[in-house]
């Protein structure tokens, strides 16, 4: 029988184009819900972020590809669609499969990706986890 | 004691690259669901729409820097492949987490995003809203 | 009354930019779960592959499409950060409702795409269903 666990944290983030590590943060929340095997969300609220997961040696020069695909150059002016391109192409929310309670994750780590231009921003993230 | 509630409503659209608030159709399944707390997805049947979250007062530019991104050249040519590059990249799918019977949102909305060149198509859209 | 299904299964690949259906195998696990109604998730397990749902006749067009918006340089390099980059704007999942045991995918199927440059890699892909 299937049952839900829903929580959310904040953090403080800068930007734009840094990657903010919050696997402790969604393992814990995974751990509380005493689920075993399902699925794990996490969901940015606002709809200029966007979550990734990547290896920990790959999140620096993940960050300047991602800069040549879509820069960042929108900060400057009052317009920041580049940063909602930016959030809905890659996502506000990563799903990962959950099995035995532990996330399938291997190497890589769970990133807020912050793409405004903002100093100690405060960003709202809900981890869903749904399963058995 | 976790249950699940689907269904399924239809849009008239056209474009490309226009974008159609389907919002208030999606609140009224959430709800219908009588979810509290879980996971609402919206699904666009097809492999050549997108959806989308986004501020109301972004989304014409948003449909701008996306032309930029990924244009729509083929629609003069038998092919569609940018609409299914587009359709992959931004996602067919959004899911939103539902706190307290309200869908995540802010002041965005979502829409669905028509890439094709057609009048008056006819997209199937499914949300499904998963929870408690 | 809600309840999940997860499944794990391997597919041997190579690449770089190569399509694998993986269709049949996904349907297989949604057909074992005899859930009705719901939701039905495909994870690739690294960061660097993707899940994309397309129409056959497309895939080999969506291939080139692809190159151009972020083609992979790097593979003769030691990084592989193009590669990262395409699985977090394409996603390394596929989500997908599920009506009446039956797939919401019309004419599409679901492909794997390997972004690396590798002969017979194994790649581990787990499909969560869930649902009533």
């Amino acid at each position: 029988m299937s049952k839900v666990y829903v929580k959310t944290f904040i953090i403080k983030t800068y930007g734009p184009n840094k990657l903010f590590d919050i696997t402790d943060k969604v393992e814990k929340i995974v751990e509380e819900s005493r689920i075993e095997n399902g699925v794990a969300t996490v969901f940015s609220h606002g709809s200029t972020g966007a979550i990734v997961r990547i290896k920990p040696e790959q999140a620096e020069e993940y960050s300047y590809v991602l800069w040549d695909l879509v820069p960042i150059d929108g900060w400057q002016h009052p317009g920041n669609a580049y940063a909602h391109l930016r959030s809905t192409i890659i996502s506000t929310k990563l799903a990962l499969p959950l099995i035995g309670r532990k996330l399938v994750l291997g190497p890589a780590r769970i990133y807020f990706v912050e793409n405004q231009c903002y100093v100690a921003r405060e960003r709202r993230i809900t981890v869903a986890v749904e399963g058995e």
